[in-house]
């Protein structure tokens, strides 16, 4: 299978079940309403995990602009690939969200909270500071993606990789998803964003774009440093 | 030993334990009364992973028609044994939701709520709508489908396969479970709502057939859809 | 080290981490108070699953006379070593209770709950009825020894068994923990229960010595049948 | 790289992501906010695990005086390398503190809790009693090391050690962590402590010094006796 096809589809199966575990915590009259943190945080970790072994192989399993990007400025990842990945990957992003609608179909007009739809396909931050939000997702996408080039560089059994990362994922979830709700991703973020933007969803309220920004930025400067400390720490 | 029997007492081992969980949660005076959907969906997980295990070389651990379907469409399972392990597993399915009966027998008197009786048996929406729940279950087996076959063709070690399964299942849960109750399994829901119907579990309801083609057409729909998609992108 | 140390000290450290998880949940002013039935079952799951890797390839980590004398029963292990094996995991049990009660010494005397202090140390029905009941610890000690035999047979990574065991006893708790809080051992229930009436534990009442029996017996019988249903299936 | 900035490095992160999650069911205005014992305890499990695959093959991944001083009592490190670790560590501990303050920078003035404030950076009694808390984060810090090294002498695949050790931490939050909050690790708690008073906190309270070396010394001792008994049994 070509690579962008990988990161395409993977991506999409991220968000479907990514944002799919959030619909089902933030929705009405769904079987995991206010199902809790310890919920959305193991969600997130194997729609990220599962994913990543399907389409390890065929793309290493990137999903991320911010750390397709950050592969390539160290040199594990051509550049003349990256323009294609970030496009599958935005493309996903926003099939994905779309998926998420159809999946929840009848219970966004039985929902009335319009921040909490927009939740469900995009991060906010819970207290507004941009400087401070900012850092918040510069410091997660730094741990993303030390975490994983880190743990690459260790020997493991065949078949572990996947499930470390899904852990890497939920500790980060866990430990700081609490002030910007870790988008760590820009095509998690942004693709699902515009498809909220597009989509006919029942009830729903601004994509608030003037927040769009940062987890896009963000994460590709922590990515970035991230990247950097790793290679400078283990060659 | 026969793949029959494999299919017939690992389904059987998978109701008892899928079941359970839903049980424990529901039922009055159990000690996870009230639990929450983190219970209900690692108490899934493992109610198909710990059987995956133990009959995992005897028959492939399908446990499921519409994986059942699924493998023998893409020419992994010769079509010969189809019926004789759809049959085993619409018994096992019977079977375990007699011994769940049996399990919990003094909590059935012990509590009123007939619609939650239903729903430690088999599947119900949440939100009837018969479209959007065919297309939740469709896109639920397609994920289930899908993710194993797609899993199945990368290298892991051994005794790897039926964790990774037990992860996708949780994951169903958490981030498709919402709508429908993710049967994704004909004879999980068919299987119990006969036992349901069958039995004389104190202070029953109906056994509310109207829904019951559903978790059974949509998940074998999504399942061989997925199948195809997997075979399509994975050879 | 004598597999009889392993024994003793295994299901000493299983019992002060198994009903360690029961304390925090139950006794007042702790940091997991009310902490739920999740954290009850996977403090239980890696309260067995630790202690079996430390001691497994010493004793093979039975901690459980049920289990020891189902494996005796099949011949994996002999006869000669039960009465050692057992002593040592009643032992083991007694002084594990003795720990958990230093361990939180101060949350005694600051708690009124005479039931959940004994809850702390032993099991009891949440609706009393003696078939019942003792079917229930027998469906739930017959899945564990058939589930840990089944997945024995079957061939996986150095290291993984004990992590696999785990999540046995994880699935055990949250599907079949509800009536009778999932004994399955004579040696967690009655050990604790003797530390439990010769403690001078602050503001306890009676040990319920009525119960005692039930998961003593109903465990071994179900380990038996267990047992002897895995050897069937699987040589 | 030289095992000293993998000290530094890796208590940093541990301590960043162990702090954080504390931080996010703490404070006001968090998506983690009022998460439960699950939350914490799994955020600790992996805050240890990760840095410990990340840094595992560099330093040992010790992260904590206590383990480093037990590894040196028993010869399985140099004596002469522990001064620089525990400084490292102690460093590190510190810096981590930092992180967690600039990662939930507005949630600080947005939280009233000093006693919560506080608990984010270190750990205090539920209840105050020298010799019962001594005991305790005795008892718990004999069971991280006995643990740690009783694992270390068995068989596992390559990438194992490091889940497994999160398991321990898991079990050791969930059954052990009720009375003090299980510090077991004078660099986890002294560090941040330091961090918590020498920072600008919005609305902070003291630091609690009385108390501070408890989770010191108490680990120390807890550590050498079980490192002890490790050997003991294990050679």
């Amino acid at each position: 299978m070509l690579p962008y096809y990988a990161e395409f589809f993977g991506t999409a199966l991220l968000i479907l079940l990514g944002d799919g575990v959030v619909a089902n915590v933030v929705l009405n009259d769904t079987n995991g309403h206010d199902g809790g943190w310890i919920v959305i945080t193991f969600g997130w970790a194997f729609a990220v995990g599962i994913p990543a072994y399907i389409f390890g192989t065929a793309s290493g399993a990137s999903f991320n602009p911010a750390l397709t990007i950050s592969l390539a400025a160290i040199g594990s990842l051509s550049w003349s690939v990256v323009p294609g990945y970030i496009v599958a990957e935005m493309l996903g992003g926003i099939v994905g969200g779309v998926l998420v609608w159809l999946m929840y179909y009848p219970h966004w007009a039985a929902t009335d909270n319009k921040v909490g739809k927009l939740a469900i396909f995009c991060t906010a931050p819970r207290i507004k500071n941009t400087p401070a939000n900012f850092l918040s997702e510069f410091i997660g996408t730094f741990v993303l993606v030390f975490a994983l080039l880190g743990v690459a560089q260790t020997k493991s059994a065949p078949g572990f990789g996947p499930l470390i990362a899904a852990f890497v994922i939920l500790v980060i979830g866990l430990s700081l998803g609490g002030p910007t709700g870790y988008a760590i991703n820009p095509a998690r973020d942004l693709g699902p964003r515009i498809a909220h933007a597009i989509l006919p969803i029942a009830g729903k309220g601004d994509s608030n774009w003037g927040y769009a920004w940062i987890p896009v930025v963000a994460p590709i400067c922590g990515g970035l440093v991230g990247a950097l400390a790793a290679v400078t720490m283990f060659g």
